[in-house]
């Protein structure tokens, strides 16, 4: 492949420190952008990601042939690949975050002190975000176009497998930046894919305001371990569904099975159904057929497995014990650790101790019982009589996010576009002085 | 000094795992405390330390030979010495927590979704805070106080200079929670000083959900570096009053020693004026002789330099040529550096160069530059046409904080009771699933 000069540019400015410099300098500028112009930018990215995806889907051959060679699994193969419908997923992606409305400048409020001082609280970008991720290539554009949209300069680290493909990309967003006049630093790239670059750029806290990382445990412990800047971890998720004494059976049926099954792989999928042993011998023959339908294996507890025993049930799948270590198990797969609990103080106590903050849930007609779930389960997301899977910037209405946080700093649940942002003081006097 | 069997309980328990995990557990418990619950633990902490106050000296006096005998410095021996009217402060800031609003449990924002999903966000506490400080006994009291009124279990170190002075509060504070059914470990301290407790207490990131180091440089350093639990940095400030050819000239004069001289050492003070060239031959022979009455130190730039020259003024304090470095320096003294600069531009480059984000000033008159300056100045506080000096909880009308961050996760500014909480979302359904 022949390198264009920018992609050259692109490489010989591999200086981290330099990187995070220009970043925290264009910050300034990107911060006084108008919305209009970011959103012009994004649809300009959109249309050379479109113009240009030959070049891009060229690039992206030498990384799929790098990594066939170097023996990486199909799974991973897959999601390095790009073909013209994921360029065209991407540029679509970018033009649903240009008309979301932008977060900037929102005063969310105002009050006026007895010295007469008026203080408000702006909404103004956080400076510089760094993201850190492993093989899809598309995560550059994605991010590039929430950091872009949210006012914030990007500074992005892909993984190695796919750097061609991501040098590449961001060829085109460079190209789209500089020709709407954004500084072309708004958005980079670390084409250093080595260890010790990402080490080094973990210590930038003075240039980067907030990391965030997307990808294994092995990245994010790495991370956490390492990093002086201020991080959100985007997290995988260990989220229960409790279906209380008071549910309705039918409606518990169908969370329970829409929550374990309708996306078994994602962080809001649910890994451990919990029973109240009040409702457990109506309850368990009724949602054991179902998941085993689903072809859902089961891990089960005692009391669980002596129903379906007694039930003398047919069932297809597997059912075994659950070990202690299943019910803190985030399975990403068609597996349910099921238990039953003597009471609701139990469920509660339960789903604090293995869950992981994330998106947990109770079904019942009782209304003492919702609000005691509301404020007893520490999650990023509490549902009443509702599957854990709508836990997503979309389905809450906000749009595209950068991932979804069980941290509980800064921002739970999905980091969106006002995710991306900070509230500054803004402070209007007359020449008050203090006593 | 005989110990009793609390303190004693207390030493014995010096696993930092085992603190944190209790810590854990009780917080689940604290959240759920209704506010005139935790109203009246605070009256009652205040109430035992005033009556127990002879003990709390007592122990105090250990703290204050054994700082001598080290060779602690007076100003640290000051910091650290409690005497009647010190504890009556302590009291009577517990009182004012216990009387601010409770900030647990409001619902922020509640929308619908076209499904017919209600999602809302509620504030709830963070969970597990943790304190690491210096020589101060009294963060102890003032600490346990904003964590307690804010739903939070506190995890508290303090330096070894304080530690029988800080295990006599920590009793009395147990004791009154105790009294008032609170659980005991809402509130612990780590009894053992040593710098390898630090770096366990640092890696807590499952039991800890927030920490917050208030010291020296050096402690702050440690904790960035170490702690895999997410940080709120209460730092110190480089602030600047800019001011503008368009300031009122006798505002800015009263804005720049006050912001200077009110109370130098804090982080809030100005530390270097920047000022327009356009109004440098007015202000500067104004400000420099105020500036000189006032004992300020002056570390001047050359052009600076240059008027103070021509007008002969008679300055008695030093004026000395600025250094690079002068720029970039806290002096938290009474000195201050002073530059012109040729643009308002230049002010704001400066400003974001040099200052730390956290106190920014513009005097002006006029409304375009008061927006721009508002705009591009990157600082949790920005203000026009007032001191610096206003950055603080109560000017804010917060009521009392932990600190003042400068970092923009999280939120920036005065870190109070509900900086000290975070948005959990709720949601009501009646059997949505997700297709």
């Amino acid at each position: 492949m022949l390198l264009s000069s920018l992609v050259k540019e692109i490489l010989l400015m591999s200086n981290v420190l330099e990187i995070c410099k220009n970043a925290r300098k264009a910050s300034y500028e990107l911060a006084c952008t108008s919305g209009p112009r970011k959103e012009k930018a994004l649809y300009k990215i959109a249309q050379k990601l479109i113009e240009n995806q030959d070049k891009i889907i060229e690039a992206n051959k030498i990384d799929l042939e790098n990594g066939r060679n170097s023996g990486l699994s199909n799974a991973l193969l897959d999601r390095l690949a790009l073909n013209p419908q994921r360029i065209s997923d991407m540029a679509k992606g970018l033009e649903e975050i240009a008309v979301l409305p932008d977060p900037v400048g929102e005063v969310v409020k105002m009050w006026k002190r007895p010295n007469g001082l008026e203080i408000g609280q702006k909404r103004v970008p956080l400076g510089v975000v760094s993201v850190i991720y492993e093989a899809r290539p598309n995560v550059t554009a994605d991010v590039a176009g929430l950091t872009l949209k949210s006012g914030n300069c990007a500074v992005l680290k892909g993984g190695k497998e796919a750097i061609h493909s991501n040098l590449a990309i961001i060829e085109q967003i460079k190209t789209a930046l500089m020709e709407e006049g954004i500084p072309e630093a708004a958005v980079q790239l670390i084409s250093d894919t080595n260890r010790e670059t990402t080490l080094e750029l973990l210590k930038m806290d003075e240039y980067i305001d907030l990391l965030i990382p997307r990808g294994g445990e092995g990245l994010k412990k790495l991370i956490l371990e390492n990093s002086t800047i201020p991080v959100i971890l985007a997290t995988a998720g260990n989220c229960h569904v409790y279906v209380d004494e008071y549910a309705d059976i039918d409606m518990a049926k169908d969370i329970v099975i829409n929550a374990k099954t309708q996306r078994p792989g994602v962080c809001n999928a649910v890994e451990s159904l919990v029973i109240h042993r009040n409702i457990a011998e109506k309850f368990i023959p009724v949602i054991v057929k179902e998941l085993d339908k689903f072809g859902v294996e089961m891990r089960v507890c005692d009391a669980t497995m002596d129903i379906i025993n007694r039930q003398k049930m047919a069932v297809n799948g597997k059912v075994a014990s659950a070990s202690e270590e299943d019910y803190g198990t985030e399975y990403h797969d068609l597996i349910l650790s099921v238990r039953t609990v003597a009471t609701f103080e139990e469920a509660v106590s339960h789903i604090n101790t293995y869950g992981t903050r994330h998106s947990e849930a109770i079904v019942t007609e009782n209304y003492e019982r919702a609000r005691c779930f509301h404020e007893g389960v520490d999650a990023a997301a509490v549902y009443v009589n509702a599957s854990t899977r709508f836990t997503d910037g979309f389905e809450f209405g906000f749009g595209a996010e950068i991932g979804i946080s069980n941290q509980k700093l800064h921002a739970r649940g999905p980091i969106g576009l006002e995710q991306l942002t900070s509230l500054k003081y803004i402070i209007f006097g007359d020449g008050q002085i203090r006593s």
